[in-house]
């Protein structure tokens, strides 16, 4: 921690503070600039109460952390990017990995058909919501438990794993025993009771990005649930809250980039909701490759103007197809590039 | 509904679109303009499907709702204000409202301190976390059940009615054995799972603002709690997420004057979560309550350098006596002024 | 300033480190912590081009500057408030200043008419646009030079002073021939080239802060102002831009009392541009009172909706005169509260 | 327009209003929905001052804009990409072009070496400022004319081209005496002053987006420039203003893709200011390439801990050209694309 006093911080001020970090166990030094005094605390102790106590001392101008508050997903404790197995994929390895369907199953023929869809063009896992976080509590909120089953009949079919979203800890037993990947939604990144009930569920997880969280609030929660026994994460970057109107959200695409130099769990971007238009997702995720992302997850729906939820942004059966064959160099490109570093580490 | 077509939408697009409309129920109204047809849908039927699936279409540029999504919490569907009565105070009445104490109840000692303190300078409820959402898994995360009889002593000893914040839903029972009103925080402001199950937990509610959360969402989630079966719900402006440092969040508070617009829910400020910072609570605890709140929530600590947590912002026993005294005459103009708006309804 | 290294800097990078500080004039003060090593740097030099450099240096994670970037804007340098006089009216004193017109100005009989509305109900300064600053080049961009007269008129024929925006540093020296104070307007905060020539104007400034301008930023472009020769500076809150649509800007308001803690300039607030709405006006200006604006500026018209811009947030006569008058008992308080700060410095 | 009326609206506000549309000289076209009033107004006219005149007027709740506020800049009105001639270079054709150099033109021996070394791995233009907008007046403001100079120099020994900031009207001339493309930094992208010189100055423009402007108001922007005379200019995307902290800016990469969508004109990736930090540019740079942009605009230095500015973002020797050859697969998949969309259209 670095303390900065205020202009005219009197002596006793600096004293009392110094005290203050030595009764929580750090070695005070202090710098006595020309204008003000500075204290530096090394040590280890409960850094968060420490500075809060800290900062509420007068004389305080500024108490500042310099070590990360993150520790188990952080680049300098684990330097190879987590391998998170999936059925027979592997995210964070040498494949760049998809995930399509639609924003909500709606009926069995809609996710039989989607789910064969997605699998013909190279998807490994089918995304599909069961339970639905809506803004109103007017609108459709999901088939539930028989959604969970139809997902479960499209892997049995198909061969996909299946990504499915789950919104309270009471659901997390439930939705466990039919995914093979749990999402928590953006609006749930800080739902601090569902993120501890996940350490414990016995499934990786995709943990979303909340619309107005730093990149050092995502590794937090990813912190929390792997602090609570669970190591299989992977970060979601889908678009954050800005001004910005002319999409639904604006992609934070270099937090990819920042993310792979911070952590080593694997980072997937989901270019339909970062956008929320159709017609920009097959850039975007041309981007998303590019820039080294992991792994995208996309919204495809057979007819998305009888979708129940985000048709906008879904692409067609025809949109889709010429995607995933408009990204083949690109996946070429990245494969090599991953194999490159494979060999440099 | 009003839907902008492109500018070069062809013929079959726009009676496809009409065809849509048509299916939800609704009447077509179109209008053609010199560069592209608009079409406006009137009626009653599922607003947002049909939204979502016409945004969907090809040809469309722009699907705007034109009616509020919200319909109990508006100030439309009731005009007089709502009451909340807790104990023997009355919230959206004609007293403001105060609520204070620390962010963490932490002890004996310290809550009971707290509580004659808040007493004594005009409070009328206690505040004081049992549950605590914390950023990182290795803070302090509340004294959980210990805290919430220690409030409810509190009670029993001074008299004031007890908030404090419930996180998730499986704890809502249990916290609403004790509490007169259960908090939701900002972080929790959306997540519906939680948002359902207040609609019957039988106590009022104060629904915190999301981050990022425009005034529309957290009319939406105040919807929620209110179609599950809860009227007694207040909202309260804590401060957003902007670029601004210089403060822990930024105050919105014309949200306040847009709220009293909208709705005919209660609306309190919370200057401690606004600011972060002591010395600015004050001066906008007297904005507060000269723009028309119904109330307010404010952190106050018999030592704050000792609190396990937002030590920096919590008003020390001085300060505290010192803000109440000077709002006076500030409180008197607000009574004034709320005695002669209901003659005039 | 302190320099926090990367976890596995190497010595020589740290080395390397101390000897550029030293080269800059600083003395270095190192810390050795558990984890990583944090170097303090002590002196007079110039601290951003010694903080890009040292932040471009392999091994180096951060480096903060400690002490502000401005200087003789702070209440460090100067302790009581800047008093800035204006024809019989002192801004910065202990009366609240109230500023008010029309956006833009229309015509002589408009602008004669608002001038005589305004001054009846206590507004001491006229502001009406000559040069308006428009998104659009379609949209009406002012009278100028004849703008400039009728305001001229108007001052003659009321006492009013008058405030108007420059837009162009090759107009200042004509505006500065015709107004008290001249306006530079939010999207011009950071037009350096502008800011260096006010220096040498010889008129007092009202600077309004960026649409997504820090408070710091806000204080630095003043400080250029006053360090290009002019100490006769005023800030403006007028609303920040945020996620928020509900309001046209989001007002800052917290920002007012950041500055009287950071600044001894005056600052004002501007309730029409901060809501874009007149219904909000009124109670935000109640707020600005209470919070201890030293003033503030509003839209007035004597017909809003034939006003060539802005009409949405422009008070008429009616509602102009019952807000000036439902402010009168705040302006006491707001009075009482500045003499007797007068009296404890 | 479309103006919907308030819930309540009277019969007389609706007619009112009626009235005034067609005072403006539209057609008027009501649909009396189940709740509220719905106005159409088609024709042509002024609509931005029709638009604020409704919305000043009583009943009315929001008045909204249905056809673009723009022309000359749309795709509607032209649907090639502009193509921009610079020397032996063509911006919005089918080569993608990178302009690289130092931040700040700082010496003969610094220029000369940085072109040498840009020009050597296939930049086409050489950037590097002569006149610098910084934040502090205390910081190095640039060399001004002999800036230009050196640029001049730097042109005639390595066939370069030259893209260099212009900040007020007043220098205009001199600069565009110099440079080949003239750069408005995001500061000035509102400054209306500047954007009409720019219609009369003879050279191509390239703008960059604003630190808080939306993609509409670029557009706006950019239309300014070409109403007034000039068709050549290139929209640059250098990253918003959000609340991440972890980068300088937050790029918003999706905007390339939209304003491919929205615009003829060629828009340009600057990778260094929208990260700030070098080791994240070249994953970006390979985004931007990826995403369709037509150019990007790096910072490149000998010695960047050594860069009078910028230092942190700047790639030094070596990392400039291990990014150009990383970049070469990707920009031959650029080209196939673009000569697959030439034969396309």
């Amino acid at each position: 921690m670095i303390i900065s006093m205020k202009l005219h911080a009197t002596r006793e001020e600096i004293n009392h503070v110094r005290e203050r970090i030595e009764e929580f166990g750090y070695k005070v030094h202090s710098i006595a600039g020309e204008e003000r005094v500075v204290i530096g605390a090394v040590g280890m102790g409960d850094v968060t109460a420490c500075l809060e106590s800290i900062e509420a001392m007068p004389g305080v101008e500024r108490a500042v952390r310099i070590s990360a508050p993150y520790k188990f997903v952080s680049r300098e404790f684990r330097q190879e990017k987590t391998r998170i197995q999936v059925r027979d994929t592997v995210i964070g390895g040498d494949e760049f990995v998809t995930m399509a369907g639609p924003c909500s199953v709606e009926s069995e023929k809609q996710i039989l058909e989607t789910a064969e869809l997605v699998a013909k063009h190279g998807a490994k896992l089918l995304r599909g919501g069961a339970f639905k976080p809506r803004t109103s509590p007017y609108d459709f909120q999901g088939l539930e438990l028989e959604g969970l089953k139809l997902l479960d009949k499209a892997r049995r079919i198909t061969g996909l794993g299946i990504i499915t979203e789950v919104m309270s800890d009471r659901d997390v037993e439930m939705v466990a025993e039919y995914a093979d990947i749990l999402q928590i939604g953006a609006r749930n990144m800080q739902n601090f009771s569902l993120l501890k009930t996940l350490g414990k569920c016995g499934r990786p997880i995709l943990l979303k990005r909340g619309l107005s969280s730093t990149i050092k609030e995502l590794l937090m929660s990813a912190e929390y649930i792997v602090a609570h026994g669970n190591p299989d994460v992977m970060l979601c970057e889908r678009g954050i809250r800005t001004f910005e109107t002319a999409t639904r959200n604006t992609c934070d695409i270099t937090a990819v980039a920042v993310l792979n130099e911070l952590t080593h769990l694997p980072v997937i971007l989901d270019p339909s909701h970062a956008t929320g238009k159709r017609s920009l997702v097959p850039p975007l995720a041309r981007a998303a490759v590019a820039i080294g992302s992991d792994g995208m997850i996309v919204e495809v729906h057979p007819n998305p103007e009888k979708a129940v939820s985000d048709g906008a942004q879904s692409l067609d059966p025809q949109q889709w197809a010429a995607m995933m064959e408009d990204l083949k160099p690109y996946l070429a490109l990245w494969k090599q590039a991953r194999l490159k570093e494979a060999v440099a580490v």
